[in-house]
Parts: C-alpha cells; structure tokens; sequence
C-alpha cells in the first residue's frame, strides 16, 4: 500500500466508526443536534490526526482496530474546534471543503451546542471500556487530550490567533510568536494525536518523549506547508505575495520571514520529525512518509 | 453546623481550589482567556452540585478534601453551560449574579473560548492522578460527567429548549415534554454530581442507583421550584401569573399545569427523594435537607 492508500483506507475506518458512534449516541428527539454534529464529523477531510494515532500505536504492534476508538476521539475534537472557529464571532467562514458551515448549514446556536456535544463526546469516547480494557489508558489518553485542547493548548491559541487579529496586529509579530501561536492552535493536538500511540501501548517514557517530538515537528511542518500553501497559490493566481490568511489579518510565519527562509524551516521541521523516529528504525516508515506528505499538501 | 453553613462551607473550599486550578493551568500569555474563565467560575454561585459531590461522597466516609478536585469538575460544567446559555444567539443574557456576563464583560469569541475551555478543563481534573490515586475511577468519572453533559444530556436539553422557544412552540408542549427537557438540561448534571460520590467510593450498584434515583428526584424538585419562584416571584411583584421565562418563551412547567398542581408535584419530588435515601438511615440527612433546600430556593 502507498501512503495514500494507507492513509485513505484509515480515514474509511474513522468515518465508519464516527457514524456508528453518532447514531449511538443521540436520543431519537436529539434530531437537530445529530444532524449538526454529523455535518461537522462527516463532511470530508483527510482524518490525519486519527490517522497518526493509529499509525503511532501500530509502531509498538497494535492494530487499527484496537486503537480506532481513540483515534476517532481526536477527531471529534478536531470537527468541534473548526464549527467553532468557523463562527461568525470568530473567522465567520460560511464554507468549509465545498459545503456551508454547520452555523450556515444550520444557525449559530446548534453550532455553538454540536460543538460542544462533540467535545464532550471525545471525553466520553475516550472514558469508555470498550475504547481500551486499561482504566489507566483511558484516563491518562483522557489527560492528554484534555491538555493539549484546552486552555493551554489549542484553544489558548485560537484566543491567541484571534487576539492578534481583532487588535489588527499580526504584521507586528514576531516569527517567534507566529510560531508559538500555531503550535498551541495546530500543533498541540497533532502532537498529542502522535503520543497518543506511546500511550495505547504503554510505551517507555523515552520512546513517548520521542513520538512527542516527532509530532511536535510535524505539527509545525504541517502549519508551515499551510503558510506556504496560501501564500504562493495565490501568488500564482493572483500574482499578490499575500494569501486568504494575511488578507484576512491572520499571522502567516511566511508573511514575517518571506517564502525561502520558510521553505528553509519548513525542510528543517521535516529533517528533525525524522530524525526523533530513528529509534523506532523502518517500522516508523509511514510516519516518516506523514511528515513528507503534510510538509508538501497541495503541491 | 446548619445545612446552610455546610453549604457554605463547601462553596468556600471549592472556590478556593478552582482559584488555584486556575492559577496552575494558564501560560502566562493566556491572559485574556483566564481572566474570562476566572470571571465565569469564580462570579458567585451556591456551589450545589460540588456540594452534592462532597456530601453524596461523605455518605461513604470520604472526606471533603478527597472529594474536591472531583467535584471542582462539575462546577467547571455547570459554568461553562451558563457562559454559553447567556451568548447572544442563545438566551442572551447580559447579566447574571449582578455582573455582567461573560460575553459583556469581554466578547463574544472570547465567551465561546472561555466555555471551551472550562469544559475540557473539567476533563483534565477528572483525569489527572491527583483527583484520585485509582485510574478506574477517574475514568468512569470522566465517562459519568461526559455523558450527563453532552449530547444525550445537558446540551441536548439547551437544545431541545431553544428549538421549542426559536420555533414558539413552548405553549403547545406538554407537561411531560417539558419535564423531559428539564430532566435533560439541569437534570442531568445534578444526577450525576450525586452519582459521584458512589462511583469515588466504589459504591455497590444499588447504592449508586439509589444516588441516581435521589439525584433524579432532586433535579426535578430544583427545576420545579425555579419555575414558581419565577412565576409567584413575578405574580406577586407583577400581579400577573406569567414570570421572566414564560415571557422569554421558555417551556416552564408551571405554565402548563399551573402553581397548584406544581406545588403538588414539588412536594412529591422531595418526598421520593428522600425516599430514595433511605437504606443511608441518619448519613443522609444532610442530603434529605439538600432536597428541602432545593425545594424552597428563594422563599
């Protein structure tokens, strides 16, 4: 199987099991909020944060199937974060991969509530027997992901992406800050998503630290490619160096440090993702190939 | 002590430990954010459903300080619930204890971040080893809080709410529909802050059950009175019989049955509430006064 075929077929396995866990969970009267919750889970997207707990789980040999519930938790945190940044109070974006946004699709307060719901249904995925026989898994798993999405971590960043924005300040910060910025907004659950496997497997502490490193390079890989991604396409269509992001006043790491020095990062992130792998030898070949494929999305 | 001491007793240490859980979970930067959760959480309140926790946990001899962290948890629920209840595109409150709301007091992203926050805080505490040195009741807290909160609980019942008020349906509903939602909205939460204390003491089922039943019971109580203290409360003060939430559109179960009959009902809920408490004999009586007290919040 290539890459893409591996990360297809895992994203069939997310899909599947989200429904399963959708149609579950909701009381028939629950119509409206099902709905919306299913519009957020189920509208496409590559599923690479469960992805990667699958895949770091499977380098100590657990199988997809034994790591799936967990994995569709970060997901379901993953959804609740964009219909919430999506709203009109945040960055008021009506579409999402080609379809209206649930608060479009729907109104601003289901959004609001599916939000919710579906954080609230990652804490309640992850605390179930049936995720793992464990207690101790799923309350450290529970942890993990409560610290890297919360105020510390990703929603600090949203807080902080938005603070910058609405103060009309992004053009005065610094590298430095974009970069701290993106890591808590994008960077906190993908690592979280990578040690997540170390976790599921019981895994030593060296062998965890390093699968957080790893994610903590793909993470800014990841949100460097974004950068990139949106700058030159629209250099490309509009012949303008600035993209959808910084018109918008976001922060963009390429609009501080210009494209060559974050295509130099960018090759730098990838380099040292790999690198925090190498203890884990070939086994660890697909994460290698995650790191290669969020560092060229798009290209 | 008195009951009304003991309450406040417990508001006291709980206030005291969601200050510090404060204090340790923001990065400094996150500055903005903690503030809007400091003035969500620590705003005033009763404090009933930590109270609930500590004292459904003292019927099994467990101590307040042993009970705290848990029931810190269900405060950051119940807050975070009111931050988003009172946004604009819900029931837009701009008030609330005599301070502005969250959303007033800061913005609207800043009320929707703030809430997020304090929900995935709630998960964090349940599950950190601090809040209990056994990983298995951690985990089955974390599933107990999700599933009374979320999409079959307590958002559900928000939900459920608005729909009828959105759509001004709250007249055609019945006074079992309007239980229901009740039971779902503020219900849940108190049932499962009662549940707590059996599942930290390893309780046997039937004791659980019976904590749930009174939990149940209570929560019923609870909402019934609030509905005739808005109603008498403004009949009295108005000389009509319609209060601030049949105004607003709001089912309440008053308007329905009417101020006799709820009374009926309400003095029903505390006697099966008790009821329930009985196999705890003399341990209970403070839970039995707890079921007074909701009974005759504000008269």
């Amino acid at each position: 199987m290539t890459f893409v075929q591996r990360l297809g077929a895992a994203a069939g396995l997310v899909e599947q099991r989200l429904s399963e866990l959708l149609a579950e969970c909701g009381p028939e009267e629950g119509g409206r909020l099902n709905a919306a919750m299913r519009h957020a889970l189920l509208g496409g997207g590559k599923r690479f944060r469960p992805f990667l707990v699958i895949e770091s789980a499977g380098l100590f040999g657990i199988e997809a199937h034994a790591a799936l519930d967990a994995a569709t938790a970060f997901e379901c945190v993953h959804c609740y974060s964009l219909v919430h940044d999506d709203l009109p109070s945040m960055d008021n974006d009506d579409v999402r991969r080609g379809q209206p946004t649930v608060h479009k699709a729907f109104d601003e307060w289901t959004a609001i509530l599916a939000g919710d719901a579906l954080l609230t249904l990652a804490f309640e995925i992850l605390a179930r027997p049936q995720t793992n026989a464990d207690p101790g898994v799923r309350a450290e798993m529970t942890r993990l992901l409560a610290r890297a999405a919360g105020g510390s971590g990703m929603v600090l960043g949203q807080m902080l992406d938005l603070e910058a924005e609405k103060r009309g300040e992004p053009q005065r910060m610094t590298g430095e800050h974009v970069r701290r910025l993106q890591s808590l907004k994008t960077g906190a659950l993908i690592a979280a998503a990578c040690e997540a496997g170390a976790v599921l497997a019981h895994a030593p502490d060296k062998q965890r630290a390093a699968l957080k490193g790893y994610g903590d390079k793909l993470g800014l890989a990841f949100q460097i490619a974004d950068d990139l991604l949106d700058a030159e396409g629209d250099a490309e269509r509009m012949g303008k160096a600035t993209g959808k992001d910084s018109a918008a006043g976001k922060a963009t790491l390429v609009g501080i440090i210009g494209i060559a020095e974050a295509r130099a990062q960018l090759a730098a992130a990838v380099e040292n993702a790999e690198r925090e792998l190498r203890e884990f030898g070939d086994d660890a070949a697909t994460l290698v190939e995650a790191a290669h494929f969020a560092a060229s999305r798009g290209h």
